[in-house]
C-alpha cells in the first residue's frame, strides 16, 4: 500500500530472512514479474490525500501502471476508510477524493485493465475488518508503524488509526488478493494481512492464500529543499515537492532552486552528495535512462545548467499528466460514474468471498 | 442490551447523578412508559449464547415483549458480530442463533410488531462502527465492563473485544434509536452511544438522537445452587440454572433442590435469607402477585412444600414457552426466512442513515 510513512531497511531484510517471504522487487519498466496466472490478483490501496506528489508517481504510481501489463486481475482503491483516522475536512475528503481518482486514470490506471474503486463504496471492507479484528490480539498492533508514528505519543490516536492495519489486511484478503505493491514501510502491516490469512485458514479451513509483497520500487525521491528527507505532500516548504498538477514555469521553478552542494560537478553519491544524487535519480527515473547513461550525458555541465535539464525531462514526463488530470477534473460526473462502476466490479468479487467467510465463521 | 455483566450499583447511581441521565425504570407488568411518539425507537441487541435461562427471561425478555405495546418501532437485534468477541464454534453459533431466534419468538417477540434481526445480515452496522471508532480514543474503552471483565488479564483479549462498545455504538445510532432497553451493567456502554452521538453531531450536524436508558428490569435472579450469585447459562452446577427448554420434570427437580437455609419459614429477606427470598422472587416473578400476597398465600408451609408451589408456579409459566420452541425449532426453514425478512426491514431503515453518515463523513 502506498502510505507515507518512514522505512527501515533493516527490519525489511530482518523480515525476509526470517520469513522467506516471497518479496519480489519490482520496478515500473524493467519487470522481473513472472507472466501471470488466472488465480493471480494484484491489491493496492492509496489514501485520498488529493494530487500526488513526484515521489509518489515515481515511487508507486509508475510501477502501478505497468502492474497492468503484467497481471490479469488489477485492483486499486481509493481507501477513504483509512483516510478518517486522521480528522478530515468532509468537503475537503470529497474533492481529494476525485484529485486522486483523476489523478491516477491520468497516470495510466486504465478501468478497462485495472478495478479502481473507491473502500467506502464496498461494505464488505468493514464487515471483514471487523471479523479478522476478533482474531487479533490486542498487543498484535501495538508496535506497528502507522500507530507508532501517527498516534504522536502513547495512546494518543483513535481507536481507527490503532486498528488501521486490520482493515488493510481485510481490504486484501476481502479479494483472495496474492499480490500486493507495498513501499518497504508498509512490509509489516502486510505481515499482519499474512498472519491473519493463516490464523483464519487454521480455524475456519483453508480459504485465503497468503498475499506476498510487490516491492513496488526502490526509488525514494527526496525533498528538494532538503535532500536527507523524503519529498512529502505535507512539507511547509513550498518549493520542496513536485506535484503532478505544478506547471512547466512551477516545475523549473522549484528544480532551479533545488538544494545542492559547493561542488558544481553532477556525480551520483547518494550518501556524500545527496542533492545532485536526488536530481539525478530524478532524470533517471523520468527519462527511463540508467544513472552513468544520465551522468555521463551531463558531462561538461555544471549543476546549474544540469538543473534545466532535470526540469525539462521532469516537464516533459508531467505535462501531459497534468493536462489530463485538468480535464478530467472539469468532468466530475465521469469520474463519480466511474467509481460507481468500480465499486460495482469490486463488490460482485467481494460478495461471494464474504459470503463464504459468514458461511465459515457461523453466521449462516 | 441483554449481556451477562455483573453489575455496580454504585457505579449506576454515580452515572445517573452525574449526567443527569434519562434513565426510566421499566417493568414488563407495570409499565411507567409514556405512549410512543412518532420518532421513538426502541433497540436492544442479545447475543447467541442458545435458550435462554429463566433469569434471562424474567431479567429481560418478558420486558422486551411489553416494549412492544409501547412503542410504535421496535427493534431486537441477535447480536452474532458481538458473539465472535470470544472464540466459537461456527456450527454451535448457527444453532445457537436459530435457538435465541426460537427462543425470542416463544416468549412472545412478535415479528409483525418489532423487527427481530441478525446483525451480521446487516452490513451496516460494521460500516459505522468503522467510522465512529475513527471518533473514539485508545483510552476511553480500556475501563468499560466487557474488556475488563473477559480479556481476564491486562491487554490479553482481541481487538473485536477491545472494540465491542463501539460496535455496540453503532447499532443502536445506526437506526437513530431513542430508547434501549439494558441491565445496569451495561450502562457504561450505552454511555459511550451517548457520547459517539454528541461527538459525531458536534463534528458533522446535528444528526443522531442521543438514546435513553430503558432500565429493563431491577429483577435479578440468583443461581439455585448458590444464591450470591446470578442465575447463569454457563453455570457448572447443572441444577444451578432453569432453561425455557427445560421440561416440567427438570424444573421440579431443579426448584426442590434449591439451596435455602435451616429456618423452613418463608419469608422475604433477600440480604439475611438469599435462597428462600429468591424464590419468592421468582414466585412474583411468574404469578404477576406482590411479594406480600405471595408470602401470604406461603403462610402455613415450610420451604420444602413452598418449593413445590414455586416450581409448579414457574411449570405454567414457562411449558407453553418451552412447547413453543420445541414447535418452532423444527421449522428451521421457518425460522430463517423469518431472519431474511427481518434483515431487509433493518436493512431498510439503516441503508438511508448510513447514505447521510457517509455523505456528512466526505465519502460522497
Amino acid at each position: 500500500m502506498a502510505l507515507s510513512i518512514r522505512f527501515n531497511v533493516k527490519s525489511v531484510f530482518r523480515y525476509i530472512t526470517k520469513n522467506n517471504c516471497p518479496i519480489r522487487l519490482f520496478k515500473a519498466q524493467q519487470s522481473t514479474v513472472t507472466t501471470s496466472t488466472h488465480d493471480e490478483r494484484v491489491f493496492s490501496g492509496i489514501q485520498p490525500t488529493g494530487v500526488p506528489h513526484l515521489g509518489n508517481y515515481l515511487g508507486a504510481l509508475e510501477s502501478w501502471v505497468a502492474l497492468q501489463g503484467k497481471y490479469s486481475s488489477v485492483m486499486y482503491s481509493i481507501v477513504d476508510l483509512h483516510s478518517i483516522t486522521q480528522p478530515q475536512d468532509p468537503q475537503c475528503l470529497r474533492e481529494n477524493i476525485l484529485d486522486m481518482v483523476a489523478s491516477l486514470l491520468a497516470c495510466g490506471i486504465d478501468p478497462t485493465r485495472s478495478i479502481l474503486f473507491q473502500q467506502s463504496q464496498v461494505s464488505q471492507h468493514a464487515e471483514l475488518s471487523w471479523i479478522l479484528g476478533c482474531l487479533t490480539s490486542m498487543p498484535r498492533l501495538r508496535h506497528l508503524p502507522q500507530w507508532k508514528m501517527k498516534s504522536k505519543q502513547k495512546n494518543e490516536g483513535s481507536v481507527g488509526l490503532y486498528t488501521y492495519p486490520v482493515l488493510q489486511a481485510a481490504d486484501i484478503l476481502l479479494y483472495k488478493s496474492t499480490h500486493v505493491p507495498v513501499g518497504e514501510d508498509q512490509i509489516q502491516h502486510l505481515e499482519l494481512a499474512q498472519d491473519l490469512a493463516r490464523i483464519f485458514n487454521n480455524q475456519y479451513e483453508e480459504f485465503f492464500p497468503e498475499p506476498c509483497a510487490l516491492l513496488s520500487s526502490t526509488r525514494k525521491v527526496k525533498s528538494l529543499r532538503d535532500p536527507s528527507s523524503k519529498m512529502s505532500k505535507s512539507d511547509p516548504q513550498r518549493l520542496a515537492t513536485v506535484f503532478l498538477t505544478d506547471t512547466p514555469d512551477d516545475i523549473v521553478l522549484k528544480i532551479r532552486r533545488a538544494v545542492t552542494d559547493f561542488n558544481s560537478k553532477v556525480t551520483y553519491e547518494p550518501e556524500s552528495r545527496p542533492g545532485v544524487s536526488n536530481l539525478v535519480a530524478v532524470h533517471v527515473a523520468v527519462s527511463g535512462q540508467s544513472v552513468e547513461e544520465v551522468v555521463r550525458l551531463a558531462d561538461g555541465l555544471d549543476t546549474g545548467q544540469y538543473k534545466n535539464v532535470v526540469a525539462e525531462a521532469v516537464v516533459q514526463k508531467l505535462e501531459p499528466i497534468r493536462q489530463e488530470i485538468q480535464r478530467l477534473r472539469a468532468d466530475r460526473g465521469y469520474l463519480e460514474s466511474l467509481l460507481a462502476e468500480g465499486a460495482e466490479k469490486a463488490r460482485c468479487l467481494a460478495a461471494p468471498v464474504m459470503m463464504e467467510v459468514r458461511k465459515r465463521v457461523g453466521f449462516c
